[in-house]
């Protein structure tokens, strides 16, 4: 689509999505998962519409010579579309955020005061040119009582309006404003910028994409953004340990697949176990092709081990690597975990209680973990449903964000007439 | 105190907060109770030294022709002292936010998945020459377990050094780090711009003091704010309803203090209950000499009613003067309410239940109360114990802002050697 004045048409955007925020607030229960199980049966009965608007996505991606991993990203295969439609019934089948009422307490005033969870208002998502994510915004907007305005990869332009136009038919189906969920139908980037700048209309950014993108959408943003930039995710082997264990959980925080954010990239070996650890640990990691970078201790126990400069102790690979170092108490463990990680998800391995409680308490970070493995940080594993994204953050939601992000709680106060002295 | 290089000087306050933090995190709850209760003793034993920095600010402030009620503001009296030593006190006596662990469950990987709540870290306090909020921030960041950056106004700086002083002491008297609270030593504005610009340093900024001041801080800042920028506080008299409880709660809301954000300003009125109720309420507002802004209707009823503009109902007046409207729906009250209200309180009077929950729920407000007076919104008055600020924004905190508004949920997860398949 051809719009000449971006700033009006996000204006038009927001203000629809704004409008539309309202009933989504009030809208019954039974009608947002109507209109969840409506969306599902449209995604199951439109495969050949959608594949239609997808192939031409994915012969404008060949042609411009996209790489292959992110063409197959693209592809809307009958297996991603049923497992979207399953989403959808997934969260419909949850019970809803929205209306919870807790804390109710009578003051000594004669007012009873609580607190009601209600929906933020209006979300904006920035994703990457996967068009299932389109389908996962807008459910979890549906339940949450949210409207949400979408903006999606360019690539992926002709998939996301064939899959929002089934978005839009399914909130009608339910009786709920189909504005409720819009998607930005320009690739111009102008309306990127237009979208986090507008308090007024959007309540609170989650962008999803590079570490790149995500940073710069966080410092032009005039509203909250959820986001994580970086998962620096540490194991520490502490002096007291079930080796066994520690070699388990360990390969498993590290290798059972590199590229989510919550793999292990940096290994903190206390120094009473390393001459124990390190070799058997460093067993695995050779016959896997896990190279490892280490301080000059690890180095004389590990031979296969390269030197780590600084910069290692800070990155995130995402690839068969690792950085390693041996401490000489936890107290050098938790600074550097707090010094050089992410503050996304750190664990200790340990016999030890009263080292693992300070760990816990000490290590800051939305996740700390005892005794398993880092890769279990994730909205699903926690049990809540759905995941929205994973926050770094202190402010509002840390760590994985299920509906309930999407959510603020508001004071409900009930009285008889009572008046303030 | 001089200060030519004010980013070098800001980054060294903030450098020395953020290495207190980890400590002030740690500290056990009988520590932190122990400098609190430290500091309501020294403030006793202090009243000659604190009189002498207090006269200074005072006699700069009188020759500088300050007004008599911002004099009056910076007074140090006994009265004062005794009031902020009390606050230690108490506020050592209630529990710890710090440490609670929530909701832990277990999972069906065998993980067992929780909540522990923990400090945000560093907070900077930004406010007006009133040396009372300096103790009050301060006593709430040792509770919990944060360190602060305290920039109060500059005439009170004399008054506010003396102050920190005994800060800083109490904090040493219960081995914790003095350098937990920080004051900023200049009185140059470009103290507070480094201030709201250095997310490495600082969590939050919290912010007391005018409508302009708390726009620009928000506007320039790169941390979150907790603010609120206006009380256009409504009370709604619905169709159905208690007139004598209508009168009584109206006018305890807009009358019994002018000045507070949480005065009502503006009185919404169901068409069935306007010749009922105006001529009630509209002789308490005579009587106590309150002008009445009107819609035409209002102005039928109430002669003595001036015509209501546009802008009158966007207005927070913090005076006594109310603008009136005579509705003709709920809708048109919550409609109204969520169109020229500042979403901070807002109040239904009525008998009818499905209306009082209607508002309740759709009135998009940090408070919304049924039957009572929109001036117990209130840190106090909800059972907070204390209050940092109150909140209008939706994300993090909302309404008024306790303890736990300074603190964060992180998640622990406990295992015993289990891996992700």
């Amino acid at each position: 689509m051809q719009i000449d004045d971006i700033a009006a048409y996000m204006a038009h955007v927001g203000a629809a999505a704004r409008a539309a925020s309202t009933a989504m607030a009030a809208a019954s229960t039974a009608s947002k998962d109507r209109a969840l199980r409506a969306l599902a049966a449209r995604l199951r009965s439109s495969a050949d519409a959608l594949a239609i608007a997808n192939a031409c996505d994915i012969a404008a991606a060949e042609s411009a010579g996209l790489a292959a991993p992110m063409v197959d990203r693209l592809r809307l295969t009958p297996k991603v579309i049923e497992t979207v439609a399953e989403g959808c019934e997934q969260i419909a089948a949850m019970p809803d955020p929205i209306g919870e009422i807790t804390g109710v307490k009578r003051r000594p005033s004669g007012i009873s005061v609580g607190q009601m969870r209600v929906p933020l208002g209006v979300f904006g998502m920035i994703y990457e040119s996967r068009p299932n994510v389109t389908i996962e915004a807008a459910s979890l907007a549906v339940k949450s009582g949210n409207a949400c305005i979408l903006r999606g990869g360019s690539e992926a332009l002709h998939s996301n309006l064939a899959l929002w136009a089934l978005v839009q038919a399914a909130l009608a189906d339910a009786g709920l404003p189909p504005d409720a969920v819009q998607l930005v139908q320009t690739t111009d980037r102008a309306a990127v910028g237009r979208l986090i700048t507008m308090p007024e209309r959007v309540d609170v950014i989650i962008p999803r994409g590079g570490k790149g993108l995500i940073e710069r959408i966080s410092a032009e943003a005039r509203v909250p953004v959820i986001k994580h930039l970086d998962g620096n995710c540490h194991v520490y082997v502490d002096a007291e340990v079930d080796l066994d264990l520690a070699v388990k959980v360990t390969d498993n925080a590290k290798t059972q697949k590199y590229s989510p954010c919550n793999a292990a990239e940096s290994l903190l070996v206390h120094a009473a176990q390393a001459a124990a650890f390190l070799p058997r640990i460093g067993a695995v990691f050779a016959a896997k092709g896990v190279e490892v970078r280490g301080c000059e201790r690890t180095r004389t126990l590990l031979p296969q081990a390269v030197a780590a400069t600084e910069a290692d102790w800070a990155t995130e690979y995402l690839a068969p690597v690792i950085s390693v170092k041996v401490v000489d108490s936890l107290d050098e463990a938790i600074a550097h975990v707090n010094r050089w990680g992410s503050h996304h998800t750190d664990a200790i391995l340990t016999t030890n209680h009263p080292n693992a409680m300070r760990f816990l308490r000490e290590v800051d970070s939305a996740s700390v973990m005892v005794n398993t493995s880092t890769r279990f940080a994730d909205g699903f594993e926690y049990g809540l449903g759905a995941e929205i994204g994973i926050s770094t953050d202190k402010f509002h939601a840390r760590g994985p964000v299920g509906l309930e992000g999407l959510t603020s709680m508001k004071w409900v106060v009930l009285g008889q007439g009572e008046i303030r002295q």
